[in-house]
């Protein structure tokens, strides 16, 4: 199976060692975004994965185009066109210090201002099986959100699976007509969608869905995704869960499929970097969906996957295959030679 | 209410990601000081706030004097004479390796050969309502002892608060006559003092006050600060508590006022930089102080913005007022955007 | 004298050690502009310099804000407002491969997007006895343009001082409408300026300035320049010079006034950062005519002030009165302890 | 009593912050090697110290040999000859993710092709008291091989101390024809060795020792150890034991006799440089031995100093003894000045 | 056209701003090799160019994989077998202070131990247009011969063009025996040769071909080339030559056919980086041979871009075709913006 | 033969990149001092070198300690005491710019403080034949002066070598009572010396020698020096001329015995590191006297050595015999592999 995601690609700036920005005058420089982290993985999974993108016609576009690469992602479908870059800085946070991330120039990008008849999506799609769309480019602007509508409708219609993550930030939505909007959105794209990555929260807050109160809590949920499941003929609803008891963290994945639910085992998890740990779950999911492995395996191998992303610098999760399966099974090696 | 601090500016040097002196021929630089950090973060709370020091009247006091500016101190109260900065090597602990500071240049700093006669006290009195002075300048030289003394006495006259640090290290005064020295020091500027930063041993060891047996180790305490502040009229009397169970360190922050004895929860931390956070405390109880908060409300903060300094690079804590209040409210949050 | 300047700031990212953009994963940060490059310059000699500009309202603009202190710029009429900080980045030249830059985000930045009725010029113009500004707020936006006509006429009509730089780039105003607009732009705001920095080419190309063909080259150049000096009754016109002979490269500084030229020894130059020198050579005549120092010393001095920019990275001079006057006297001299 | 190690010198090459390979473009380098780190730190405790080894007759061998010296490790023995060293990659892991170690061209470095004809042992034995020998030299080629066994028969002849290290690898050693070189060459060494570092599987799966399986767990190891220690008459046999409840790792130390078996207290591990730790626990035990310390102070100095070891940066463990007895001393000291 | 190289990739290790091995505790970190250069370059210019390869099957062969991908360069005939990487240390020259290589571990590497039967060359070649070879495999092992000369001939048994590149160093090869080794491969493979790179002494030093004393020397060189030229049918035959006058260096590429000579202006060079301007003069060549541009504009182009080269930290030109272009045309700008 | 230093080692402190202090947050930190490059440079040139110094009994003191040993120099006559290391920020200059020394806490350093009593130095003698002395002791503290006599008389008495550095500085002794208690100092000195360095600037205006008029001006400073010589029975008085043409700096060395005067060719200097040179002129001259070679090849090496000195970053020369022999054999190799 080939894979492909359609997605912004962001210049990441982090200060070394946990410094503030005014701190330092150096800054480590990366090219994230969730179509590229999840490419990326499935690259070191060895999947063949491509991105979808607009980078800048400059240097730094160039820059951006050949670390692409260097992820193991393929460049056949980047285009370069228009002038700029969305950026972002990530304070790295520490104990109780949140990271604290700074947006620059998302609207305003290469791939904010660029819409569907840009793309070649029909070339796109004769080549690849699946793609994944991210809800980001349903409230970035105009463009992105008529390219990501034509994206999904078009490789549903060539029978192609679409893959959509939400990411819907209602801090970022807070005007009513804006969530409005988005619900419009979400509710045009999602039809056809096979696989949705997202949370009890974005069917309630977002779509609007009701909850059954006189359910448990959990039997609420399970409803809940249910429905949203069965109304838009999902195959897959994924997501996590993360808990706290006293400074030990832990993570949960969680797979709703027509006939299931499966759940993976708690993983403690130790942050060295917070960014692109959802991306993480999402590519170890896909790369089991790519290679039709069992549902419980799946979660478990995407859990895990999720927690060691925690522990590499960056949103690019670097995984390999052979390194999961052996923290899978001897979780307390901290040495290998 | 504008606030000055009279204080020691030092270069604190410190090797990269946790390497000693012998491992790295890097060194990060900063400028430090009690002054500096308490300043430095009120200045980051909204407050003006003023140094008033020596520097070098060379380039290394050049810099130190840009950075001052940077970290949000007015320079207006700064004098460049002389030629020589103290300076700190810190290197940074992990785990059970304590961080390990090695001082040079102290005594024959810029800071350390001024005297009173050569500060314009009145001037700066005129323009802040508070001043806060650290009992390191009781310690350092002849100079820096007489201006602090000046300085306090001056203050009271003129009717601005004055909030004194003891700051008192058992381990740098181990000749009985230094110890009979600092005693007299300490008891000569106690009169002129409004707030007082301080721990029980400073009480007992230095100022040689007697405990009441009788009563339980808690009682005996609150009864030898109360004893104290009545002694020397004292407004509010602070410090921090530590404790640590396993591998979980806590802090607590306490204040006394003549009425009552105010203490914070406890505060779980985590320690990426050792140094500095009774500064952080400090500020955060200024805070309240200055702007009049309640007087729970404000060793809530104080508590908080000291265990957050934890979690920073370098002495200087670099908190803003959101900030603390938002780990406050949602303590769980762990990355922001 | 108080001066200040109206502009923009900017993030500049280089890559270090001459790297390009592909093969670096740092960057060092900086903040540059125009104003900043001539303000910090002023304020390294003495003078009480003011920026006039508006910084993003988070973190990167705190942080901007916070060195523009540090350069020693008064950041008393410096808003934050909006969210974006024009960027570039600067792949540094040598030898034979130029210095290359690519810009980032400057129409949507906090500065692009401010507009006249944001900024309190009026106070300002109180406090200060000339405002510099530069010919790139005509060009960016439409904001940008009306608030520096309005500073202009503004300043004028309260009898201060006006620097007014060109830094017209016909590279980048290609279209013939774009020329239009630019020289009706430059022909409004002339008659408010008192210095203005430029080059025979402004004159030709921009404002459409005939030259008299039957004079000597230098002839021409001179009898052009005082016909627009005459015109728009400017009291000094200024530039420098370039020449290449072998290896050598050289600057020279010239001064126009109503009733001379006055020309700068040529002063050898080695380049180490390209950017910043035209900035460096205005501060320097900026400080001779705040100080009413004599023609010939300015130009002088402004001259190896900009063959000293040459040596420092960044685009900012951070150089000193006693550092040039020295270098004056005694350019053989290259170890000062 | 003075000591020498036989052994390689590696140069370790480690990407900064916890970053992978393929996210770095630059690398931080450290000489290292089991006979490195135990001479290193027995010289920071005061021992005069020797290293036996071949570093290459070019930059890169003087540049070790330099550090060497550094680390204070004498360098009369350290031959130059031949052109390659050792290097090992080490990605350094964080919570569940391994560090990885990838070693590059040991068997044809410098010391992998040196000989005991080389090298001039009867001078060295002359000079030292004790010698120690890593099992890595045993498994490296047939010059190490040789140039090992030749050397503890020599020491043994002459009347000196022979410590020796198992460091066997059963990854390594996966042949059964390389198992059965390995177990004669162990069985060859161990009849001259004084002092044995190693564990209960180094006994059973390389010697092929057999355990008494009608014992508890705990006494089967120890009657296991005492049958070891009798048949080679071995003074001292130690190792450590690891264990994980939770979070909380703890490391013990152990040190069997012919007469009794020692056991430190459990403790705490914080680890930010998992490599090494075996050494300075060896390092740590041969002070006790050279300085004739109680067994008793002996294993729970060598055990805090394993603890610590695991909080510096490399592989070298540079603690001194009184950084590790005030440790011992007050463990929740955290900050030194 | 489509090109391939057939060559080793190495790691170069290279300290910080000009210090030396001894002076640094950090290295930078690239991949090269003369195939990876020109491939690179050539990929940079907008030809599809391939590598033909072993590297490492381990985490360092992955992260120079993914380097090369970032170079530009189709890793789709890489293969990753065995374990070590050719390594190379660089202290950075600075004026008199020639630039220090130090190899590790080229005889060993998974290239210098992969023969001709673990290459695809027959699919490689069906893809390809071009394939180049460099001498150092005729050099470095018999593996790395035998697989050169197999491809060699292949290549011209297929029709496919075959360029050659001396890189022939007599420091290295001083044993008679090895000379005589080297003169017979290389007799072997010119005869499949359309492209050579080399120099006079290549041919009389290595080929021991005879001057004609009786010409000037310029004509004996002239002659000695066309004598082989013709001898092995050579299509293009090309080099540079050095000069220094003073502390000015200059650099002339010369190409000789059988039809004439064509030698470029000369052009100055500055030297950042010494390493890699053969390869960078052999890729302009290449890239006009592709393009079939005139034999003058095409040597002019490839003296300047190896000119700058120079100017380019690392082996690697990164340079692009507008680059080179806009640098011919107006060699005075220092800056682009 | 072996050789000591007596004199002061100091923490040097290095922005990276030509960068200001006001512009970095980073150092470089090297340990030099006229003994420390002296000695550092003899021991890379194959002789036994000692320092005579006193290091701070503290972590600095240490980690400096060690690092002397990696330089090469035996550290058995290092003595740690006092709590100070004397230090310097080098601002590094570029082109026009000059490079900038600000020194820090020199009086106050464990060497200034250090006096003969606190030395071994009979001990010393007998294990040298050559003892080096800096004038900078005869400057800096009484103890430094006191300790640097009696080391020169003693070394005279029990028949060893003494050589002596004027490096007296003007700007550092203005005061006329200062001026005359060096006169004193270097006349008391000067009658126990046999190898000189200095200029006729020292004679003239520290020594107050006077100049023969009547004679041209190079006649005049020979028969000065000849003066010199002949008045304290010195063997070698030597030093170094610098001249500048356009922008071409070059470099002579000059010594003088009792019977003739030996001058170096000029040598063209590239300047990547200003400080040191004369140090690095020393050594080479101390190379020829130990070695006993002909005057001739001695000075021409010593000035080859202080022009190579110049390109590398920092003040101790790390060249090697090799090294300086190959670049006065073949100045116009670049890249040697």
């Amino acid at each position: 199976m080939k894979v492909a995601a359609f997605g912004e690609v962001m210049l990441r700036l982090t200060p070394p060692e946990f410094l503030l920005l005014e701190q330092t005058r150096s800054l480590r420089m990366e090219y994230t975004g969730t179509g590229v982290n999840i490419m990326s993985n499935l690259a070191h999974f060895g999947i063949e994965s491509y991105l979808v993108t607009t980078l800048p016609d400059n240097r730094i576009g160039g820059a951006a185009r050949a670390n692409l690469r260097q992820l193991g992602i393929q460049d056949t479908f980047i285009q370069q066109k228009h002038q700029h870059l969305g950026t972002y800085f990530a304070e790295m946070g520490y104990g109780v210090r949140p990271t604290q991330v700074t947006y620059q120039n998302r609207h305003s990008s290469s791939f904010g201002v660029s819409d569907e008849t840009e793309y070649e999506f029909t070339k796109l799609l004769e080549t690849v099986d699946l793609v994944h769309i991210c809800g980001i480019s349903l409230s970035l602007t105009d463009e992105t959100r008529k390219a990501a509508q034509s994206l999904a409708k078009q490789a549903s219609e060539m029978g192609k699976k679409v893959c959509f993550d939400f990411n819907f930030r209602p801090s970022l939505n807070t005007e009513e007509n804006k969530v409005q909007l988005m619900k419009a959105q979400y509710e045009e794209i999602l039809p056809f969608c096979d696989i949705v990555f997202g949370s009890k929260r974005d069917l309630t807050d977002l779509l609007k869905l009701s909850l059954n109160k006189e359910l448990t809590e959990q039997e609420q949920e399970r409803e809940l995704i249910q429905r949203f499941i069965n109304k838009y003929d999902i195959q897959w609803f994924a997501g996590t869960r993360r808990s706290q008891a006293d400074s030990v963290k832990e993570i949960v994945g969680i797979l709703h499929t027509k006939d299931q639910v499966v759940e993976s085992q708690p993983r403690v998890i130790s942050i060295l970097d917070r960014i692109g740990t959802g991306d993480a779950y999402a590519a170890g999911l896909l790369l089991g969906y790519c290679e039709k492995w069992p549902l419980k395996d799946t979660v478990e191998f995407a859990t895990v996957n999720a927690a060691v992303s925690h522990t590499i610098q960056g949103d690019v999760p670097l995984t390999t295959k052979d390194q999961i399966q052996q923290i899978m099974n001897d979780p307390s090696i901290d040495l290998i030679r």
